[in-house]
């Protein structure tokens, strides 16, 4: 069960189609309140509307019970319950994902995030992993922050419903299975001496990144295939994990243009 | 006058010399409090030290005010004054800034944002540039967000004491200064048919990011050189901005690396 907050983000998941199982509006603004000749706020209306024509349950709570499920993401006087449904096991969308796309190149790009657990951060390597078209992300279950998040739902800006993040018990194993598979594991790492402007990025190409601070754990960072670093010319010592997120699978993005001419 | 909050990132400025006038500590946990025979939290009296050394004034106040003073960043009960100081013209700057680097390469990197009202975004974005390289970050003066806020020196982490950040009244006339001394502008637009990986980006360059969802307003976009896009194969349609400024302005660090050899 995930929650989603705020009217742009639940209208969102209502206009496309997200198993929304239940609508929470604040007490006295959406339902037109004491006073109010049932005269409600009319974004508010709208999802009321929009979630009645999908058959969605509408129920009405105190601003308290909507702060406490929003956690801190202004909710504007709504929230969402999302249904998380059969969750796909890493296994099986392995064993059915295409090595080949439909111009036949072999070029699937997975982000593994180890040891992510801000959600905002987490949403936001989510989103720029869809906007540089990577087929799934993939995180350890003990070491991550939860997808369920309404704050890694925001910051994910919509792409949590198009793109399969998947978690996984042991990622080092998990790594072991992709390479079998055909991937090549990039981890990206401060020290490493290899620039990841020298490093071809082309194929089947699985980027690990690491948390801020920490970087990839030693048993993760043993099982890539090769250890990366971004020339950084400032005195910052580390770029926030969603930039070097960006900054990495974007030269992927980069180098397959250019390949393709 | 700008805030810091929080035990790090006021260890921090004190470490580094920054212009404090008052350490705010909250009134019973620094000081010792009513029945703790004097003994506050310990990282709090490092940091009471620290000021004290420095002959930085230190005042005990009840948590609403840190608060209030923190608009949201976690205090741990330590809040910083920052003075100011004379702020750098953005002129002045320009007339100094030497065109050449110390390998007689002419080559300064700068960032303009237009529009980045999201103080966490400006800070990221002020982080990003600092780790690139950059020389300066220029801001309009009614379309930023202020480097004030504690919330946007938390994101910079620590590059703000760094990397000046200059405000002009008007962004357009600040570009055409940066011309005439030979900067060769560019702006991020998603509807630019270049993509950045085709732009030449030697020289002295100057980047321009807009707002997420507004862009670059209409006599800014007419000041630059070129706009560029991004090509986003997902179906993500923008990158949070801190992830596009990273992703140009690394493309910028990568060419120079390439051309250097």
């Amino acid at each position: 069960m995930s929650i989603l907050a705020g009217i742009h983000t639940v209208k969102h998941a209502l206009e496309s189609g997200e198993p929304i199982s239940e609508l929470i509006i604040e007490r006295g603004k959406g339902d037109g309140g004491k006073g109010n000749r049932g005269k409600g706020h009319p974004r508010l209306n709208e999802l009321i509307y929009l979630a009645k024509a999908r058959q969605i349950r509408v129920v009405f709570q105190q601003r308290q019970a909507l702060e406490r499920l929003a956690e801190g993401v202004p909710h504007q006087g709504v929230v969402a319950r999302v249904a998380s449904g059969k969750r796909q096991k890493f296994e099986e969308w392995l064993a059915a994902l295409p090595m080949q796309n439909d111009d036949g190149q072999n070029n699937p790009l997975i982000l593994l995030l180890d040891g992510v657990t801000d959600p905002h951060n987490l949403g936001a390597c989510v989103r720029t992993a869809e906007a540089a078209g990577c087929v799934a992300v993939i995180l350890p279950k003990d070491h991550a922050a939860s997808m369920d998040s309404p704050v890694a739902a925001k910051a994910a800006c919509g792409a949590l419903s198009r793109l399969p993040v998947l978690t996984v018990t042991n990622l080092a194993r998990a790594m072991k299975q992709l390479q079998d598979k055909g991937f090549w594991l990039s981890g990206l790492a401060g020290e490493a001496d290899v620039s990841l402007y020298q490093a071809g990025l082309s194929g089947a190409v699985g980027i690990v990144m690491g948390a801020e601070g920490k970087g990839i754990r030693r048993l993760v960072r043993e099982q890539c295939d090769q250890l990366l670093s971004i020339p950084l010319p400032g005195r910052v010592e580390s770029l926030n994990v969603s930039v070097a997120t960006g900054v990495t699978l974007f030269e992927v993005v980069r180098q397959r243009a250019v390949d393709a001419g």
